[in-house]
């Protein structure tokens, strides 16, 4: 998996590598189970503050996306763990409420919209 | 309109901010052509810093939102003028793919996610 920071970024750099991370176990290329790399190799490996993937783990574990263990490091959540939230329409509609609103006011219409959202969707799970 | 900084949260106080402002747009209580208030009386109102109003207004420049009048202030461009970029798509397929990346990491499916955008486009636009 390619992670990409961009540090002129509106985005902060640990949110940037949380929402990698959240893209590539919508992709399949992370799965639940799965170990990330300690904090002290994935920031030599990122070039960036062990600071700042240690924010992004910590945040990672507040949305529910991963566990943090002593000693073992941060392992995703499995399936079960990861759906049994019951806010989650809530917070998605929280997180998506900016987002269509700059489109609304670029001037995409209701179609458009859903039309790239319907990409977006194809992008992480096929053309199912 | 009713702007609630919140501290604690992942996302910057100037995007915050940025995205109250856009969000008002797309809710139709702030206009094309309305002046956006002095960045020194913004800051009193909402307890912030003049450089994180400075820097909201900055933002919605660089999105073509508003235009930056010396003398004169922050004005909310004209609709065609919002219209006329047209890297619209990308920009939102952009800004899409981490909500609903984390979306789909929590269960959510496909037809949940539709309905839930219908309904974030419903409360701007009203039913239509």
């Amino acid at each position: 998996m390619i992670i990409r920071i961009e540090p002129e970024s509106d985005i902060p750099i640990y949110t940037q590598l949380s929402n990698h991370i959240i893209e590539g176990i919508a992709r399949g290329e992370l799965h639940p189970g799965d170990s990330l790399p300690s904090v002290r190799s994935f920031a030599a490996d990122l070039g960036v503050n062990m600071h700042t993937v240690s924010k992004s783990y910590h945040q990672l574990e507040k949305k529910g996306i991963i566990r943090i263990v002593p000693k073992s490091g941060a392992i995703i959540r499995s399936q079960d763990e990861l759906r049994k939230d019951g806010t989650h329409d809530e917070l998605f509609m929280e997180a998506l409420r900016p987002v269509i609103a700059e489109a609304l006011v670029a001037g995409l219409t209701r179609q458009q919209i859903d039309t790239l959202v319907a990409a977006v969707i194809n992008d992480f799970k096929g053309k199912a």
